[in-house]
């Protein structure tokens, strides 16, 4: 390792994760999942990068932290997913692509250089999925992937809808992200889904300006009530075949299990019903994916990073050929 | 803000939350969801008011700073209640009315202040909804109550049945005060039940003797077994149109949902399940309600704070005119 | 009890728990729930007693300190649990054996070590149940119980399996403990079953080594997809009248439930779920149980340590005659 | 309390703390040492105002919770200054005079609606006394200030220089406070110093840039040789009778002293030094004072709190009429 | 081990800790610095007894698990002191005497009942050492000795005076306890000291009283400005060869030594210079001692319990014959 | 970034840190100081190296995830030092080198693969820093460096003398370091020395032992008594030019400013003190160095690793041509 080979497992031409076999999980630099940097391979499948950026939070931030953080919290993932049957570093080559590199004084400067290098990363790899970072990061993306997919479909899981207009004065914050994305034609209205809302809004108009944005929304009460697979039928259903972002904001848990996030509200998903719902997401066109608004100064003992990588797993291994 | 003109939402008459739009919500005093001080209205529909005592604890003290705790937790709800539709601040006024002054080396002194600052309180607002504070305090309330309404149905969510005897040779503390107010004749033994109720007892008598207090038992098992809406139609049955009063120990939650609490019990309901059951006694004949035994000190990110404001929500929310 | 007379609840022959009417929960020397040493009776029925080993980890160490911190978060329990009927410290004699002393630098010795001391505690105690302390303790128990008992029904609750085969060289550690006891004839092949499995693999073998080794699996997604009580009936069916050992490995809850262990995965079961299970237990013929894997460095309130402490509980009561 | 009458402690016509023998030391809504808010005064001296602001951090954010957690650490501060024979609260009328409303996403704005509130606030009250929020707002305060007083000499305590030039094409943010003010002409080049100084910088020319914008330093090392009563010397030989500011940024402690900032640094001063060298400022000519970026995110039993609200008791008494 | 059987180091007659070569620190039942219970020894020279009360508590309860906490913070401490040549667990039979049963709720029968069973495990032990539990617990320790003793010196490490009158009309908290031992004639009123006196008082009124009381004040400036030695030097002339109590609340350290406290003060001392202190009391005529005032809900990685832990080894050493 | 261009500074021809002008010192993959990889550069000066190995622990394990926590800790660090004008990264190629991988299951396996790693990372880089994991890392540093340099003076900075025979039948532990050192030869008798010893011992022979193996004491209490000066005069004396190794175990720092460490001992070092001895280090013929026994899970935010962060960049600059 420290003559600058570190062993790998390699599956075909895919270079994949340390070995572990040769190197406990918790040693080495840490990369997500362990998994080779974008500079020591030749092509990638997925990225997986990361975007320090937290200038758009309008409550608790931190959320800068979170590539690292999440980074350090996923050394335990392993290569197969039983669940699906995947082995998602061996069907596909997954790089970490390290972290953009975002002013934090500017948030239309960031926006810019976040679509601008977003772009630059999807000519190095099939699919770019994304560890935030705050949910302003989300409109950079939908822009580059819009540019090459046309209108998007987002499944957007949530304790809040993000389709707020504006805030102090300023267009571009983590709670305007589909507001904006909807006013630039990124979206198809026909197929943009909630998942996990809950909690109390500014008024009843909110519903109707997000209505008009163009979201159906199954929340967290609906999930209390009708279950994890009604919730993947009414996402599949309003999905079909359309290009789809993933878009995780990680407050989308219960407190309980996600604590380090910066605008926590009560009543929320556990982390196997969220898993559940990811991993069925597997059949779906997607086309990009994020997990944003870990706070790792509220984590304690990595509960809200283990449950971001898990969940960035899932994404994965939904990329994945079979 | 600093000019002491506070920028505040106003509804018709009634005054309501600090102007997030003006004041971002991490700024300013803490009040109970950045709500004005009773001094700064002419009239109070629902009074917050904290009591800050914890000398009636058997096990892991510090609720009195419960009150500054869920005042901190409480900076993020917001006015529009979307699963039911009510404007709680808009529709009736609400404030918040401080602490009051409580002897922590005297629980009977304490007892008896108590229940006439309720009283005095109960002169100022209609109704009046109390942050913990151990449960010791809601004997002093249930005292005053009863005086204006009679024999009082109570809804108790707990994971214990509080209706022990003494403890010590102490007749108040925060384990008997169900068993002292059926004693005083302020229970209606008709319409009374614990909701949540789980762990080990300290005998089979505990059971036969909270059963002639009164209290019908829908068990934290129960939750599993037959559901939120089982709990809820149970809960409406028992208490019919009986006046009643809502007593929430935190504790009620399982551990991952309220750690900061002084007597946790593995095995409790989710913040999810307890919201959904509070808000499912919007119908009742409420004429008070209380949130105690957070305990500050074992919070971590404010999880339990935040589920304490949450549920505190709410209860603003089911006291409230359509 | 400075004077040496501890108070205690006695039940006809058998010594209970420190009397809670006469010292606090929160004092005395901790043991396991308040109950007396092994050296203040003269027969037990059930020994619980602390391996405080942990060199078998391969990711977060910590679980030599499980046993001290499970007895200090045992404090709360009561002698009555209503959920069976049961007075487990009535019906029998609980005691607290202390800890094994155990060799943290070799872990072979330390295996050898613990078999003898469990041995020659089983002829001190009708049963033994053991707070971990790392997975790898309980082969050496299996070898003990083995001597005794002939093949052995393993109920193993674990995200894990457990059953890999070996990791940097080392034949003994805390994922190959059930893998040695198949190789060495220790386990029923027609009765062991793994609860709670979820999480990434290192491959799809592991899968089919697992099977060889004779393990049914109900995992984590199927408590969810079909609930506890076919967990419960799938159980049953699996052990039937065989002599069953039970093994809670505490990752086995979800991180929010658990955050106080070594190799946390998300989407795990609540500790409502766990307790219904492990009260199913009632009726088999356990031979002994353990609880392991408490990392105490990563607990937060006790949240993970009362879980532990609530799971013995049940496992005592399991053990106890009617 | 609840009536909306607070008890509190009279000095002729100043208006005290919160009377501690009639509403213990945690209850009550939180203020600065639970002091009265300005709108219950008809005139003041001194002013305490929050600024929760941190945009321009440059690592760890969330110093915008600051005022809070210093308000809710500050409970414990009593009357009477043994050390100095300063009764602070009685001798002058000290306020709390609330948060300043500060935009989050724009720098620029933000410091211009500081300076006009900052302003508007002197007007009220003779001595304003500022917690922070991150190392930005001290800019707008000079501004502020200079317009009254001239050119102004600053104590400056800090890990760091805050005179660097821009980052990422910022001219505003915590760590270029001191290079804008002199620029703008608001320093007395003479009078400036920093005290507490340590760590790596990022080249030998910050000293030279630094030097020239008209600081002295007495270095955190310099404490540890020369001591505190050196420290003291120095300062007030270099200030002398000009109008000073004090600008104490708390990671001039030890991160041991002040855990929750946001880039700390190994080295630092103690709390007891510290305070040493505020209590000795009480003789100079100071125009408004400050206490900075303190992050509760990474506090822990209000370490840092409690040093930041001690702080700013010693700036109060230095304020105060003997 | 679970045989019963403890292995112990034996020293002629004196039986000590758990022998650190066969049980390694962290395993075993905790009793202070592992040395045997009350009941397994025939005679006593020095008793460690915990007393878990903390009702007299103005601020932050929880000094109630400071014997446990304490206890397990205590498990590294070996039995020979480099520092003064002594083998404190050899040269004198130091036992673990458990915890007194005191009741929460009454303050006066705690305290009577404390003065009883201080004086019952007197007969049993030569010197009796405590763990707090909150300061009012000294009260009646100094009324059992003074009944052995007569008048008492007293050295007495805090923060605070702890002279006050009364507080909420209660003569008995932690606050009063050295005026009321004053009051009933228990103290030398020549051979009293404060060290280590820091944070604002109530009014100049209170070092007045203090004075009156009988107490010298070595400040925790002057320890800045004076020294270690010099705190010794007048220590020693202040006490000469009085019979003397050493009582430590563990507040006098700064909260950066010591944050689980209940009314921590910036600006204390280190536990360097803490320790350098009472390893002076060697040579003086110790009569008993005590450490309180731990609350563990506020300490981390036994930060607190550490600190107090060694304070109790070095009053142990001072109590030993050479 | 995520193109694998990494933005750098660069001096001549060493590649120095990631440029904090381009990317904000939060972001991108954690190496210690955001350096380089050994893989990115031709030759080094320094390589900083992780051992992520804590089996040869006594008490609380978890220094083997101590690499990636200082690593994390080390983002802050900036490439000028102003106490001694070097500029270490612009001076001297330094490198992160990543971590040895190391066998956690077999300790004398574990030394041989140190050594071997140990050796062939010298023949890249000129000098090697290590950062651990347990103190019995040094011992296979000490036996690759004696074949290349001979007998060795070492400085060794800790609480513990390190010089214990054997522990539970193993030899080699992070407690016998140094006396397998001295055994084997690798030591120079007349230039080895303790710094910052403290805390109980097992007996007078300890001291004895040490004193054969050729340590000198520099005690903690010494630098209370005799200062940092005579603390760097002694250690220059001692090691005159003889080729010195510095292994700084972290406790050597007080439990308030090391927190999270494996065998605290209160008394210690402040951060301050030990950077000052350190830094004095530079003139010395300094052969390599380490930094061992940072245990992150009782760490909190970040003190110990930021101190350890800290010190090891001294270490750099000792180790810096002017």
């Amino acid at each position: 390792m420290s003559q600058g080979k570190t062993p790998r497992v390699v599956a075909g031409e895919n270079i994949g994760q340390v070995d572990a076999t040769k190197m406990p999980r918790y040693g080495g630099i840490s990369t997500f999942a362990l998994l080779p940097q974008l500079a020591e391979v030749t092509q990638a499948d997925v990225a997986i990068v990361g975007i320090p950026f937290d200038s758009g939070v309008s409550y608790r931030p931190g959320a800068r932290f979170g590539p690292s953080h999440v980074r350090e919290a996923s050394r335990l993932l392993r290569p197969y997913n039983p669940a699906t049957g995947v082995s998602p570093f061996a069907s596909q080559q997954v790089v970490d692509a390290g972290d953009f590199a975002v002013n934090p004084f500017n948030i239309e400067e960031a926006i810019a250089s976040i679509e601008k290098d977003h772009r630059a990363l999807s000519e190095k790899a099939k699919r770019v999925v994304t560890i935030g970072g705050d949910h302003t990061i989300t409109l950079p993306i939908l822009r580059s992937l819009h540019k090459q997919h046309g209108p998007i479909s987002v499944i957007h899981f949530d304790a809040h809808l993000d389709t707020w207009d504006s805030y102090f004065g300023a267009d571009y914050t983590h709670g305007t992200t589909f507001r904006r994305a909807s006013e630039e034609g990124l979206l198809d209205g026909e197929g943009c889904m909630h998942i996990g809302i809950r909690g109390p809004l500014y008024s009843a108009k909110d519903l109707v300006d997000d209505k008009a944005v163009g979201f159906q929304i199954f929340s967290s009460i609906e999930f209390q009530e009708l279950g994890v697979q009604e919730a993947i039928k009414k996402m599949i259903a309003r999905v079909s075949n359309r290009p789809v972002y993933i878009s995780i904001d990680i407050d989308v848990l219960d407190p309980a299990h996600a604590p380090g996030t910066g605008t926590p509200e009560a009543g929320g998903l556990t982390s196997r019903e969220l898993l559940a719902v990811i991993r069925a997401t597997a059949g779906l066109n997607i086309i990009g994916a994020d997990v944003v608004e870990v706070a790792p100064a509220y984590d304690f003992a990595q509960i809200t990073g283990i449950a971001a990588s898990h969940v960035l797993y899932e994404l994965i291994c939904a990329l994945s050929p079979k």
